[in-house]
């Protein structure tokens, strides 16, 4: 998968992509990521990105001519790209979520525009076709965090990204529910002890201990994913079970 | 107000807290952000901080201990941090939203504790106290980036942090509606216009075909956003208007 980002803080990607999972796929070659300057297709001599937002008001807003002449540039220049997604990431966007990572990661090539929160030029997404994406209800100042935490949930959702065994889990912990508590060494820590049931060996009553875990711990803190959603044969079982108890 | 982050990943913070809001908060010394790695509080000789899954399955761990002592090292050790917030970024926590990052900037010192998503000992929140909250229904890899979202958000609204005037835009962006589209220079751009009220200079028609344009944009994007809200006198006003139309 190839992933160009268009930025006006190219840095601001220097760490988290190395040192994480993102460096990780780029080291296998599953993923090829590259950062350009929005900057490099200003057209005056000052460079400039943004402009005063017509009508008034505060923020800048950013120009639509250095974004799309960026964009017409990477689809015209290189075939392979003439059809590659646009997302542009902001606050004005469907919500994002594991559906959506799902779809993009179905893509060969996308590219990234981080834009300003404050605003940026409305032909930008009319005239790139660029789809927005929001990643939840709260105000940051540009698209660069959010578009980490989109190419976070991409990668891991490569294959060959995640070790075969980790990608189970991967998808059974989103499967609609939370995932249930986790426990590690030692058993027992100032006086909190690791439910007997996790230490039994009895690996049909763990997996039935963690469902119906998960299932309460859902119903608790986000029973909003619980609408619409079908439950299993087993799931329902579990909550009969716990009617009668 | 003060912030220390417990990672395990120190290093990933480093470019985008450098060259961003953060940065420019820090510079005027609003806020004082310190980040220390997990790794100092490991008790064996391998500084080890996860381990297996109690009661089996892929992925590791966050081990209770490093974690537990690290918390208590910088609540014990200064009077100042014995009340301070401490944050779990998980996925298992109640989502994210700009009412909860009005709470938080509220608190004077805030510990996030960076959760990896695969899992981190239960322990952890129950012997902390400590509150999980997650950016959003997506998994990533672990908390680092959504810590960088959480306090993007949060410095965002510390009294000074921005200017004046980007402050009040910030406030009227989101009560509870998208944001109306924005436009700077040129006029025309590849056959696509300004529309021509924002060049009218008459700031009362301005004002209201913007409101029109994010009621409009809400209902169309994102209607969920409209449930339960109260409409002002004058959205009413304006949603008559367009069904007279």
């Amino acid at each position: 998968m190839e992933i160009i980002i268009l930025t006006i803080f190219p840095e601001m990607f220097t760490s988290p992509f190395s040192d994480s999972i993102i460096k990780r796929a780029q080291d296998k070659e599953l993923v090829k990521i590259t950062i350009i300057d929005i900057r490099e297709f200003a057209q005056d001599r000052h460079r400039s990105v943004d402009d005063y937002s017509y009508g008034g008001g505060p923020g800048m807003v950013l120009k639509a001519e250095p974004i799309v002449e960026a964009v017409e540039y990477i689809q015209q220049g290189d075939s392979s790209w003439i059809d590659s997604k646009v997302i542009i990431a902001s606050a004005q966007g469907k919500i994002f979520n594991q559906k959506i990572a799902k779809k993009l990661v179905a893509h060969e090539r996308v590219i990234f525009i981080c834009g300003r929160y404050e605003g940026i030029d409305e032909r930008i997404p009319q005239l790139l076709k660029a789809e927005e994406i929001s990643i939840g209800d709260y105000v940051l100042t540009g698209g660069e965090i959010p578009v980490m935490v989109i190419l976070d949930t991409m990668v891991r959702l490569l294959p060959g990204v995640l070790g075969k065994e980790e990608s189970i889990k991967n998808d059974s912990f989103y499967n609609g529910l939370l995932d249930y508590p986790h426990y590690t060494r030692p058993d027992r820590y100032r006086s909190f002890e690791v439910p007997q049931v996790l230490l039994s060996g009895d690996h049909k009553k763990i997996e039935r201990w963690r469902k119906k875990q998960s299932l309460l711990r859902t119903m608790t803190r986000r029973p909003d994913l619980l609408f619409n959603r079908e439950f299993t044969k087993e799931e329902i079982k579990i909550i009969d079970d716990l009617k009668n108890k």
